[in-house]
């Protein structure tokens, strides 16, 4: 039932300035606003859950990147699961779960419906539609499967490996019959990688040599590196690469919140000795793709095959804290914000 | 005729110790031999023609790379054209003109056939054979076609543009319609790269900013970058590069006598905005198609679709000097060292 008088008080975090490197609570504010009459088209949604992705940062900062900049005074824009509200779009009815990646940090939306997509709530918790069921789930399959063409017996070094995506990437490296090598930034995380998703080794980049561990571990050296993070550590698996490595560029959280560029290893002797690839990919460039991964991925949570790790913070008000621990690596596995 | 007993009076460059940093004449040596008495499966070759190719810095330190180090006291390995005086291998007779990458800096050069190919005088002149039709044209070639891909209309860059590799790497970029930039160290280098080879654009590194140079002439970015030489100027065309462009790492003159490893951008956030993708390459993984090659460019040099441009130095003893010339591009075009 469709009731064109309906108006919803809306609560929405907003982009107050533009972070000068690492976002801080004061950039954000949360704010109200009336969300109203929808036109033909569009859809109003409630708001259920926030994904809080590294590449977000990017959306904040006014460079030109793959992602279009927030102006000031916009809410957040970013992936998010809710129930549709109001319909005058034929694809969608009142009371469908949806997921889209530009639904923002809000608990209402209005939206038209170009990016936005339905989700079975059976095949597993709505949630994991933006999660290994969605975007970060995507990223891992087909960074993985298509940038990095694992061959068993590969070693494969994936960072930031109990996130969103890395922690996928080890499994899916597991499963692959690779052996795998997380690096993480604490002990439970490395504890974790070790025990439960049964990586072959964790390093602690906080308190361990990068480049010596993986040096001992693999002297014959290093096949695949899905890196999450550029920077130092980057540069340390880079000194360990195997002749045909390949690198998969999926992100580069540690140069996210630089205010400047920051110098390192030059890369191309290492990649010219060892004829090895480097790629940068947007997941988006397998939309086409995303069904197949989808059931495999569905399939493989529901056999226990891969397990997924999710870090739950409550409350709308608390996304932009949320994010900067994201920054900052304080996350334990995906970052989710429940705001229903 | 075979004779048994001749011997032949041999001169020959060795290293005499490994270079620190930048090569000096000091480290190499002009010492005398005698060649004697062949075996089974062996030849003896008077070397004609030398190619100086700066890859062979990397063999004269004793850091792993894909090429094994030279040993103190050894002759100078590398490229050579010769004619084979005396057989005892059935697949060469005396009066072949034979090529091969082990022959070295010396004038007589008794070695077994593994790497020796009987080379035909007809096609083109016999140093060709270490130029155009030998290794940087194979690299030229397989470089530019396989790794970088073009398509008509993509703007190529490539660097030490003048020299053995880069003249004819930018040659294929204008006959597969591409618009070429090549960047080069003098005003008489870049003018025959826009007047006689056709260039689009040519920069002078030494007084001109690559960076800038590249963003007005191309805005919409470089789709190719065939990279010689690495360091400061890459990350200048890197800055510049588009969507989807291909980077092929093909040489890195400007850390080859670097003391200690030198910081530069790092590339990663450029490699994934753009979903690049940067590969290394060895001209030897494309051995099995060499002959294609061979034939495509002979002709296209014969039609006079591609020039080429060498530069000769005479004498063996002045090879030293030639290669301390090499490291520091004085050359214009390949460089030869005509020994006989």
């Amino acid at each position: 039932m469709y009731n064109k008088f309906m108006r919803y008080q809306n609560k929405k975090v907003i982009l107050k300035k533009r972070p000068d490197g690492f976002p801080k609570i004061d950039d954000f504010e949360l704010v109200e606003n009336i969300i109203d009459n929808i036109e033909h088209g569009e859809i109003i949604i409630e708001v259920i859950w926030l994904s809080l992705d590294p590449y977000m940062r990017g959306r904040m900062s006014e460079a030109k990147s793959y992602a279009s900049p927030i102006k000031i005074g916009d809410v957040i824009t970013g992936g998010a699961v809710g129930k549709v509200l109001q319909s005058k779009c034929s694809r969608f009815n009142a009371g469908d779960i949806v997921e889209g990646f530009t639904i923002g940090w809000q608990k209402f939306c209005k939206t038209s419906t170009h990016n936005i997509r339905k989700i079975n709530p059976d095949i597993a918790p709505i949630q994991t539609s933006v999660g290994v069921l969605g975007m970060p789930g995507m990223t891992a399959y087909f960074g993985f499967f298509e940038i990095c063409k694992p061959i068993p017996g590969d070693t494969v070094v994936v960072s930031a490996a109990s996130g969103a995506v890395g922690q996928l990437v080890g499994q899916l490296a597991k499963l692959s019959n690779c052996k795998v090598i997380g690096i993480a930034g604490s002990e439970d995380k490395c504890s974790y990688l070790e025990k439960n998703l049964n990586f072959d080794l964790a390093i602690n980049y906080k308190n361990q040599n990068v480049y010596k561990e993986i040096k001992s571990f693999c002297p014959e050296g290093v096949n695949i590196y899905f890196d999450n993070v550029g920077g130092k550590i980057s540069d340390e698996v880079i000194s360990n690469i195997a002749p045909y490595a390949r690198i998969a560029v999926c992100g580069v959280i540690s140069q996210y919140n630089l205010k400047q560029l920051e110098l390192g290893h030059r890369i191309q002797r290492a990649v010219l000795t060892n004829q090895a690839t480097v790629e940068g990919f947007l997941v988006f460039r397998f939309e086409q793709k995303y069904n197949i991964a989808i059931n495999r991925m569905a399939k493989w949570l529901k056999e226990k095959k891969i397990i997924w790790k999710e870090d739950i913070i409550e409350g709308l008000e608390n996304a932009p804290e949320a994010f900067i621990g994201l920054m900052n690596g304080k996350n334990f596995g995906k970052l989710l914000v429940k705001v229903k």
